[in-house]
Order: C-alpha cells, then sequence, then structure tokens
C-alpha cells in the first residue's frame, strides 16, 4: 500500500532507515510526480529529491525512470490477478465470481493518493512487457468469467478501468459503495437479471470476505 | 472527420490551397504526434513540420500547442453534445435515448485513426476549461437519461470512455457491433431488463437513424 509521506531533505537522516522504505518513498514520490507534473516532464532527479534521496541512490533501486513505472503500473494489476486465481478453485457460479473480482478492482484502482491509472494511456506503456501481459492475463480472467465472450470481457474490463476516468475528474468519496455498485453494473453487463442480483451480490461479497 | 496525411514538405504547393485545410492539417498532425510520441514530447515545430507548414504559420492558426490539444479534445465530446440536444426534445422513454447516445458516442471514441480519448488522461487538460466544462455537461446529459443517480451516471459514462483504454490494447475491428454491444451495456447498467433489451435497441437504433 502506498501512503503519502511529506518529502525529506537530501541527507537528512532517515526516520526508519531499512532499504524497504526507500525504495517506498521512490515509489511514492514518482507516483505523485507522474500524475501531476506527468511522466515526460518528470526527472529522476526530481523523483529522489521528492523522496529525500541522492539521485544515486534511485538508481540502486531502479535502474530508471521507466522501471519505477513499470513497478507502479504492476502495482495496479498484480493484487487483482491474485484475486482472481485465489477465486479460481472456489465452488461458485460464475457470475458471483465476477462480482467479487470486479468489487475487488475497482476498489484497487480507486485506492491510494494517486489515479495511477492515468499512466496506462502513456505511449511509453507500449515499452512496458511484463505490465502489459499481467493486464492482457487479468483480462482473460474476466473473459473466463463472462463465458468466454471477447466482447463482453472489452466491455466489462472497460467499466471497471472506466473508473481510472472517473477519478480523473473527481473525488470518489464513497469508495466500498462505489465499487460495489461498479460490481453490480459489471454483472448486469455480463447478462445477470435484476431478480438474481441482490444473491449474486451477497454471495460475492461473502467471497471477498473469506 | 480526421483523416490520416501523408507528410508535406516544407515550402511545397498545397494540394489545394485553403486555409481550411492548413488547419485540419495541423490537428491531424497534432492527433498522431500527441498519441504517439506523447504531448510533452511534441514540439509546436514537430507539428508544423509533419503538416508541412513553417512553425510561424502555426501561430496563425493556433496560438499554442495547448489550443491544439483543445481543439482536439473538443472534438471527441461536442458532437456527442449536439446528439444529446437532438434526442433531447424527442418523444421516447430515457432508457432509448440513452442507448442511442451511448451508441453514437462509443462510435465517436473509436473513431478517426488516433485514439484522442488517451489524450484525457494528461495533466496538461486540468488546464482546458471548456473541454472540462463540455465533459461535465456531456456526463450530465447521461445523468439525466439514469434518473439523476449520480452513480450510476458515473459507471455510465465510465463504460462508453472505456472504450478509450480498450482501444489503447487493441483495434477495434467491428466497431458499429463494439458500440451495439456496448450501448447494450449502457441499458443494462441502467437497469433495462433483458425482456426489454430487444425492444430498446431497436427504438434506440432507428432514433439515430432519423
Amino acid at each position: 500500500m502506498i501512503s503519502v509521506v511529506e518529502p525529506r531533505k537530501v541527507g537528512r537522516p532517515r526516520a526508519t532507515g531499512d532499504a524497504g522504505d526507500s525504495r517506498q518513498d521512490l515509489l511514492v514520490a514518482a507516483a505523485e510526480l507522474f500524475t501531476t507534473l506527468g511522466y515526460a516532464a518528470t526527472s529522476t532527479r526530481a523523483i529522489a529529491q521528492r523522496a529525500g534521496l541522492r539521485q544515486a541512490s534511485l538508481y540502486h533501486y531502479f535502474p530508471g525512470k521507466e522501471e519505477l513505472l513499470a513497478a507502479l503500473l504492476e502495482g495496479t494489476v498484480e493484487p487483482s490477478l491474485r484475486r482472481f486465481a485465489e477465486l479460481a478453485p472456489v465452488d461458485a457460479p460464475a457470475l458471483v465470481k465476477l462480482w467479487a473480482l470486479s468489487r475487488f478492482d475497482i476498489e484497487l484502482l480507486c485506492t491510494g493518493p494517486h489515479n495511477l491509472g492515468a499512466l496506462y494511456l502513456l505511449p511509453e506503456v507500449n515499452a512496458l512487457v511484463r505490465f502489459r501481459s499481467e493486464r492482457e492475463a487479468l483480462k482473460e480472467a474476466y473473459r473466463s468469467l463472462v463465458g468466454g465472450s471477447e466482447l463482453l470481457a472489452d466491455l466489462v474490463f472497460g467499466l471497471v478501468e472506466g473508473v481510472i476516468l472517473t477519478r480523473r475528474e473527481k473525488v470518489i468519496s464513497d469508495v466500498p459503495a462505489f465499487a460495489c455498485a461498479g460490481a453490480d453494473a459489471s454483472v448486469r453487463i455480463a447478462g445477470c437479471a435484476e431478480e438474481e442480483l441482490a444473491e449474486v451480490r451477497a454471495a460475492g461479497s461473502a467471497l471477498n470476505r473469506s
């Protein structure tokens, strides 16, 4: 989980000195600068400075700016892929799993102070092979839950990732309620009838709590 | 409508010499460079060159890069706003109008060689007051068609704009079929029952042809 930190002065003693914190501070700083200033306009120097580190220290953790971008983007799909892997063996109807995955995924995309999904549309993302293949795998997961239809998978995945565009314009004040309504919308697209919806929602919620 | 053009050499005689073409050529060049190279990495000089014009000529049509971005983005919402204005006085159920507007809007976002919606997430968009207010007006249009619910409007609008993210990853080969399925998904989110769907779709299609 990425949290907001205040910038630190270079050379100031670290509150906690371990490597994990510096790496995390760099990710937080990069997330903020990439989403506010823009990826192209952000230098590794600015990221290091914002994280309270020297530029040379940044290169100890990340070969460059692109690897910071990759790490941030992978963090927006890997938890949902793991959630799907946990849901896969469970004995439950596909619509229930679709509700649970959509709920989890929308909440993930709404989490954290910075809208990292906004970075999906950067031209530089074409070069991020691992992120792209993980995102493709996540779309395949959705596809398996909508009966194999590519078209339905595109639409459901578009709905889920559409929250990135919503978040671009406004603060989503009640994320759980928003994610729950989004999961309802997801199963509706997949053909869930109104009279089944309450049951699918209850079973999907229960799956996410288990 | 924006179409692909081959770059022209500076100073070469124009195929057709009128001002409308130069302005249009600049928009086409900017659309291509912004979506492939990135907005920050594109100079007005590069745009002019790609359009076969001198940099000074660019400034005759646009005060700067930002105004080119604004014009391109406004082109992704204004036709849908006009469509809504045409639909508004028509005597038809809200779900039918929602189907028609969603169908039109998704097709618009899928049209043209460059995925202009990918520019929505640029930090620079914050400064584009007119585009932002038009996009807000379009979301209000959707809201009026989903019974006033802000949450449903966010989800339907997210679904429609979600095609920008789909288009980022793949070529949508059959745009009319995709837009039609997207409009189905839109009215499903708004509560259209399975047994009403065929009728809503037929009536919505008829509205768009009228």
